[in-house]
């Protein structure tokens, strides 16, 4: 009889080196790199961002237009836990990173040994958190610096795991899930410091980022969204808003009472980092409670960006774009650094599609409000943002009444209101490509009916206050993947899809963009003209957000499949009946018939060794 | 701004179209085929054996052993529940049907229209079946016939389904899960009848195959494996045993008392059947309790091959393989009804790849055994099979008393056993080819060592009696895929894997046999060689069973990962301590470092369209 080896992967090896153990990591003989040098490598996806400008732009190259039609599946990966898979896996050297939701387990992926998995790592959380995670059980992502992990946990822990071991470093805990407060977000790790924030706006937590030091997890920083000058470090003379100083009490008298300190401003979005200016970007979201008459006042500074020197935490500048928010039209969407030019000037940008259906395009250095269009021509809760400098209403939202719930009291259904609360875009990133100079952005095509009410807050409870109802925007769909200059405000192109496309882009020097479909389709489009290359059914809808790197010669596209989050909790918390009260699941629930849940990385390269 | 499509499987219809229903089924305008019909093309995998004969010998060469290297994935289906996915998915025209484990959702997958959801349907059960279940909560499939999908339910209800609606036909329940009877195997449909067995033998239920009326569900007739002649359903006269009748209470004078009242001889195995012959075939799985002093005598008809006539249930012939158990080696792996040349003699032959090692050829017609070898040479429990038809012996295994618990007594420990409990093989389907005259068996390369001891019963719950502790076989791996022929007992080539081979083989006229890893790796390999010619890696492990099929022109190959099962139940069930008592988890617990708990169907093709 012939006796064969036990294949692919392990043939150059032979049967039994391939059994036996690779060693407690891959870097077993060396240090691991530094962030800055993982970073610098295009093979690495080392930031849950790719980059610090958020642009989710690779130089890699060995994937274009001409070819992507070839891409195949390599190898795929369960993550042997259901619901919803947002953010994306790092990859540092050979080893890939990755998180689960709820439970939040962390695999730590030998590229080297067929995926083999080195460590894994599941924190003891209480399940309680579960319901207080207000859109699905989601986690956006871990980090990686000082040869650590960092993971924030649903429950709001926060903990370094050794890279090479999975072994605990540290943990720190900044607030409490029994509050209303959890972790979804990924950590950003700029030198020294690991940036993270907070979720819990339909709970009332006061919403802050803070810096903690990856050394050992103690604060560095901390500020809050809204409150007192010292707790939200602004410096009255000094922050700027639209030119302006924000002067004393900014935050404080725009809020009735102290109800700021149950006022949500969350922050668990994505954040950014320029390093010559040295400051930090993010926004923050809704104020609480839903029901706006019930908070009368801008309440500054929910829906606001932010930029902070991120060795103080003080502010340099904010721009609340969303005043007294109506809708639940949080800010906490992504910030995307890039140098463009503008009438002929170079600027250099801050680019932001928020959740109103507006994008934003500042001077990041000093918060300057350059240009502001709709993305979507469905929006239609304002008819544009006063651009006039010596309006009275400059840089604010010209808002139609008709489209504002609260506007004509309270227990009154608004309809018709487009977009829905969860905004033309949610967290789902979009990426920028320096070549076309068009931002690629998955989008919500989807409007609402909304009827706010009087609610009480109690700590750890639901503090919502309204009642609403998602359908298909104009058209009869509910996404669109759109090539959008900020600056004209003109649309490239666009793709319609049948569901919010809620996974992020990834753009490639090769001049391909990649995104994900709610039924589950990895797409490869051309940069240049939206005709689609490659349209692959992974096991179960895309929430996350695609990655590209290399490994032994060879680019890889990755993206965690996994239907759930905001656009998917019907199909995640089993609320699928077309004919119960649809509420937030809305227009989504016929996603059954397309996708179930899952969890599963699918890994895609060209064929050929 | 241009305006794109939704692309491919949408692309020649436009998005509109896309997104409208596509009707009830896609079998609207016709009638369902009748199983017949659907079986005799091809293009179907209509049975969850294929064909009646179990050979999992599919005549599709348009994937063959030249291109099968440049195999892709094509498209991808997660179930939405993790744990074991045994098993294997119906193709009947356009249709594509599939059930998870518990809680045994079905799901119709439209192959027009993009794999569309048809429909899903998800019976209620108590979850309290859940701990019944001995070997993870499996499921091997359902059946299809007279325009019914049957779904034998973890708690033993048979549900008909309108194959074209998912609407329920009709229930039938033959047991109770209550008292440990579950139903885990795949029916079969012949004719009018739904023939179906019960899982139970780790929990003293006496086993029985049932016949069903496809029309309405009712019991048509029930065969037990132990009891009085009526209620096994053989004439003492007529039913022959290696050439003798069997005789009056043939059963009955095998057990102390009525012991085989709780005798298990479960069968939850495969079943096959010949039209020409009309009779039935299947095994009997092991008597209750394990520890076999308890249950002194021969424990007829536990561990037996039965030939039934399909329309009475009445057995032609029986052969037991395993008289009075001592291993838990039971009788249930498929039958393979294959025409072979014995001596020069063409013999209409059964052959069956044993728990207990052995590989049978008997004659099916009337029973007669032909050859028996060991197909795994570790096997040590018996020196071989007696074939003296003379001896008083004749046909059953030589025992090797140090290597058979409870010889010496029980509370003692017998270590060093060939195979282990699971056998050398398990319910994971071998295939045959008829080309290659070859029979490629996924096995497993597993001792252990058993101590016996004293238990009582009590209806439903575990009546086990024994502590085992499994390893791998010489060599240090626990599983070998081999291509065997049955006659000779030679072993053509083998696969050596570190871990058993559980994932069910298929084999096609293009000269490539078909089986999946418990790392999860869906392997191509030439039948004349065992040369890997395509190795992928699946989500997670893999212990379902390849299928192929052909739809729009083009060949596909298919099958379920999910580990679990016996042996993955360390995942199941979150045993993977390697430090702890590992009992029948045993070495399988290092498969956490290469897999975790998934759902999902891979499904392959050559590229092109």
């Amino acid at each position: 009889m012939t006796r064969i080896g036990i294949g692919v992967g392990c043939a150059a090896l032979g049967a039994l080196l391939c059994a036996l153990p690779v060693g407690p990591a891959a870097w077993a003989q060396t240090a691991p790199p530094t962030l800055e040098k993982a970073a610098a490598s295009a093979d690495n996806w080392a930031m849950p961002t790719l980059n610090y400008a958020n642009t989710r732009y690779s130089s890699l190259t060995q994937i274009n237009a001409t070819n992507a039609s070839r891409l195949q599946v390599a190898w795929t990966f369960s993550t042997g836990v259901l619901r919803g898979h947002e953010g994306q896996p790092l990859v540092i050297g050979n080893v890939m990173y990755l998180v689960t939701p709820f439970p939040n387990t962390v695999f730590a992926l030998d590229l080297d040994h067929a995926e083999r998995i080195l460590w894994q790592y599941t924190p003891t959380q209480n399940s309680e958190v579960i319901p207080v995670m207000c859109c699905d059980t989601v986690n956006r992502g871990v980090a990686y610096g000082d040869g650590k992990i960092i993971l924030h946990q649903a429950d709001n822990t926060v903990v370094a795991l050794d890279a090479m071991t999975g072994k605990e470093a540290w943990k720190q805990t900044l607030a409490s899930y029994k509050d209303g407060a959890t972790g979804t977000e990924a950590p950003m790790v700029v030198g020294n410091k690991v940036i993270l924030g907070v979720s819990g706006g339909e709970f009332g937590v006061q919403g802050f980022v803070a810096a903690l030091d990856i050394a050992d997890g103690h604060i560095l920083w901390k500020a809050f969204s809204e409150g007192p000058d010292n707790q939200i470090l602004v410096d009255p003379q000094k922050t700027m808003s639209l030119g302006k100083p924000v002067g004393a009490d900014s935050s404080v008298k725009t809020w009735k009472g102290d109800q700021w300190k149950i006022g949500g401003g969350d922050t668990w979005g994505w954040y950014s980092y320029d390093p010559k200016l040295n400051l930090l970007y993010y926004g923050s979201g809704n104020p609480s409670t839903w029901n706006p008459n019930q908070r009368p006042g801008d309440n500054k500074w929910s829906m606001t960006i932010f930029a902070r020197d991120i060795d103080t935490g003080v502010a340099k500048w904010v721009y609340q774009m969303t005043p007294h928010d109506q809708w639940d039209y949080d800010g906490v969407n992504e910030m995307i650094l890039a140098d463009l030019t503008v009438d002929g000037r170079p600027v250099p940008a801050l680019v932001h599609f928020d959740r109103n259906g507006f994008s934003y395009v500042l001077n990041r250095a000093d918060g300057e409000l350059i240009a502001a269009h709709k993305f979507d021509p469905a929006v239609n809760w304002a008819t544009g943002i006063d651009m006039n400098k010596s309006s009275a209403n400059y840089g604010r939202p010209e808002v139609v009444d008709k489209f504002a719930p609260g506007s004509s009291g309270v227990n009154v259904n608004y309809t018709g209101i487009c977009p829905a609360a969860l905004g033309s875009k949610d967290e789902q990133p979009a990426a920028f490509d320096p070549e076309t100079k068009l931002f690629y952005v998955p989008t919500n095509h989807v409007c609402m009916d909304y009827e706010p009410y009087p609610v009480a807050y109690a700590a750890g409870q639901p503090y919502v206050g309204a009642t609403l109802s998602m359908f298909p925007g104009p058209g009869g769909y509910m996404g669109r993947f759109i090539a959008f200059d900020p600056v004209t405000g003109k649309t490239a192109w666009s793709i319609d899809d049948q569901f919010s496309d809620w996974g992020g882009a990834l753009t490639t020097a090769g001049g391909v963009v990649f995104y994900g479909t709610l039924k589950g389709y990895l797409r490869a489009v051309d940069a240049k003209t939206g005709k689609i290359l490659y349209d692959f059914k992974t096991p179960s809808g895309i929430i996350g957000n695609v990655i590209t790197y290399m490994h032994g010669g060879k680019q890889y596209v990755a993206v965690l499949s996994g239907v759930g989050g905001w656009a998917g909790i019907g199909l995640a918390a089993g609320l699928t009946d077309p004919h119960a009260g649809l509420g937030a699941v809305g227009g989504y629930a016929a996603l059954k018939d397309y996708t179930t849940l899952g969890g599963q990385l699918t890994v895609f390269a060209l064929p050929g060794s």
